[in-house]
C-alpha cells in the first residue's frame, strides 16, 4: 500500500535522529512515501508545530498519515496518540499539537498507543519518534485497524491560544508565530472578524491602515495587514522583513481599531 | 505518470508553506515525484535562486519540472509562468530566476499561466507556490499540454549579473555568490578567459597565484582559486572557510592580472 | 531496481550541489528511492557524520546503499570507496566517516573506486559527489556488482575518538558531540561501564546524581544524565537546553565517579 507519511519534527537533521525514523518506516513498509514536511520546529514549540500542521495537513490526499513529534514530555505521563478524523490520521504525542487542525477535521475516534507488538523490540526512554511512532505509522500504512494499537481515549489535551480581546472600539490580539519572511501572524482570525471593518491597526509606535489584498498593495518598503494563507491577519512589509524591521515578536500586543 | 518534480524556494520549511505546495501536488498526481533541492534560498534573493538552478537543473531526466519560487512580487503585476526547453520544463514567476539556466538551453516556448482550469479553486494573493504553481506543475506532470495553461509570452524578464570589467592587464569582476563552505563565486566564467592566462587573483589585500586544479593543490589554510563546478572562477581556502578568514562578501571586487 | 540511497553530506542545500547529485543518481536510475538523511553536517567535519549515520544506518532495510560526502581532502590523495558489510553498501571517502558503524558491522569487502567507465564523463576536481559518488551509487542500485567499480583496499582510514581515562576512583570523558536539542553526548559508552555504579557525574562545576532512565525522571530545569538512543552517555536538562545553560562545548571533560 503506497500511502503517504508525512513528518513534521523538532528533531533537525544534523544528529541522524530523523533518518532512524525514515528507516523504520521503510523497513516495515519498504512502499509508504515519506514526506518531509519539515525537522526545523523550534525545539519543544509545539504552537509552532500545531500552526505549521494547520498550513499543509488539509492539502494532502485523503487516508494520509500525519505524524508529528514536537515532545519535550518524552519518556513521562503524556500519552503517544493516534487521531483518526473523517479524512485523515494524526499521530504523535498527546500534547495539543493536532489542536489547530482538528478544528477544522470531522474527528472521529482517538487511540492510545499501548500495544508493544507494534513497537520496536526495544523502546528508548528518550526516543519514542524512532521506537513507537515510526514503526506504528507503518504498520497502520500497511492496513492494520487503528483499534489493533491501543484502547480508545475519550478526552485529548488541547493547546491554547492566547485570547483575542474585544473592546467596544477596538480588539486586541497578539503575536503568535513569526515566519520564514519576518511576517508577523496574529491571533486574529478572519472569521473572527465578521462584517466588523478594520480603520487602522497598530503595533508598538507602527501604524498600518486596514486590511489589504496582499504585499504589492502596498508600496515597498511600507507596512501591510492582510489574511495569510492559514486564515490569521498577518502583518508584513511589501519586500522587507517585519520582524527585525519592527523589533517584533512572539506576545506583542496588536490593536486592531474598529 | 511518474513525473519529477524538483523544488526549489526560500520558504523555509518551518511554517509549513512548502508541505502545502507538495499536498496539492500529490492530490493531483499521486504518482509525481517530487523532489526538494532546496527551500533554503535566501529570503526574496533572485540572484541565489538562479544560480542554485543552474548547479542542478540539467543532471535530471528529460522532461523533468523545475518548479521555483522566489517570488517577492507576488500579488502584483509579475507573471506567473511556464517555460519549455528541448530538455526541460521550467515553471516559476516570470522575474529573471531562470535566466541562467535558459544561457544554456534551448528554448522552445513561454506560456503565461492564466488558465483557472487549472488553479486551486481560490487563490491567495500571497501564495501563488500553493495555489498556482503546484497545481499546473501537477497537471502538466500528468500530461496536459502547455498550451492549455494560457496564452504564450515573447518576451521574458531577465536576471543581469553584474558585468566583468576588461582592462589591457587585468580584468575586474566580483563576488556574487558565497556558497556553504565559505568559497567565494565570482562573475568570471572560465569560457570568458579564453586563452588568457591569469599570474595573478586579488581579493582586498590577499592575493592567490594562477589558477589551480583544485583545493589540495595549495597547502592547508593556504588560498586557491579554481573553476567551480558551474563554470565560474572561485576563491577558497584549502580546509577553511574564505568567506570568514578574509572578511569577503558579496559584491567585494575581485582583480584577476593577465 | 527500487533500492534506497541515503544522502548525509555537509553541502547544505542553497547551492544546488545536492540537488546535481540527486539529478545524476535519477538519471541512471530512476526507480531509486533517493533518501535524505541531512545536508547540514557542520562543515568537513568528519566525526559529526560518523555519529550521525552511528544513529541512522542500522534501522534501514538491508541492502540499503549509505551515501555520505563530507570530504576535506577532495580532489587530494584520499580514496573514493565502497564498503559492503553483511547487510548494507556504504559509499564515500575513505576518510574514517564509517568507522563507528563498521564498529558494529560485519564487514565484508572493500573497494577503491576507479573505473572511470561508471563516472560522469568530465570529473570536476571538486566535486566528487556528483561526478564520482552519485553515478557509482545509481549504477550499484542497479546491480552492478562492487567488483566492477575498481580493485578491492586492504586497509581503510579510521576515526579516532578521543579515549576515556579511567582512574580508581573515577573515568575521564569528554563531550564529542551536541545535539539539535543541546543534549551533550559524551565519549562513554553504556557498554564500557560494564557492571560499575555511577555515583555522580560532573561538567565543570555542574553535577548530576547517577544516570536516568529519561528527562521527565528529574524536575523541569533540572541536570539528567541518561544513556542516549546510540548508546553512548549523555548530558541534558530536562525541558532545557544543557549546551546553553552549561555554556558546554565540545571537548569539554566529564567525570564519572564510581
Amino acid at each position: 500500500l503506497r500511502r503517504i507519511i508525512t513528518l513534521t519534527t523538532d528533531f533537525g537533521t544534523k544528529d541522524g535522529y530523523i533518518g532512524a525514523v525514515q528507516g523504520v518506516i521503510l523497513s516495515i513498509n519498504p512502499q509508504a512515501q515519506v514526506m518531509d514536511i519539515t525537522h526545523q520546529i523550534p525545539a519543544q514549540n509545539i504552537r509552532s508545530a500545531a500552526l505549521c500542521i494547520l498550513n499543509y495537513y488539509s492539502f494532502f490526499p485523503e487516508g494520509t498519515i500525519h505524524l508529528a513529534v514536537v515532545d519535550p514530555g518524552v519518556g513521562g505521563p503524556r500519552k503517544p496518540i493516534l487521531i483518526q478524523s473523517e479524512r485523515y490520521f494524526f499521530m504523535g504525542p498527546d500534547n495539543g499539537i493536532f489542536s489547530l487542525a482538528l478544528q477544522k477535521e470531522k474527528f472521529s475516534k482517538a487511540i492510545h498507543l499501548k500495544n508493544p507488538k507494534y513497537f520496536l523490540g526495544k523502546i528508548s526512554p528518550t526516543f519514542h519518534g524512532r521506537d513507537i511512532f515510526a514503526p506504528v505509522a507503518a504498520y497502520l500504512s500497511l492496513g492494520v485497524k487503528p483499534e489493533e494499537f491501543g484502547p480508545r481515549l475519550s478526552k485529548l489535551e488541547k493547546l491554547k491560544l492566547p485570547a483575542v480581546k474585544e473592546y467596544p472600539q477596538k480588539l486586541v490580539g497578539e503575536i503568535i508565530h513569526i515566519d520564514n519572511f519576518g511576517n508577523l501572524v496574529t491571533n486574529v482570525r478572519r472569521a473572527e472578524l465578521g462584517d466588523r471593518q478594520i480603520s487602522r491597526i497598530k503595533l508598538k509606535t507602527k501604524s498600518i491602515q486596514n486590511l489589504s489584498e496582499t504585499f504589492s498593495d502596498v508600496k515597498p518598503g511600507e507596512g501591510v495587514a492582510y489574511v495569510g494563507s492559514s486564515g490569521y491577519v498577518e502583518l508584513g512589509i511589501n519586500r522587507g522583513n517585519a520582524a527585525i524591521k519592527l523589533k517584533a515578536k512572539i506576545a506583542d500586543k496588536v490593536e486592531f481599531f474598529l
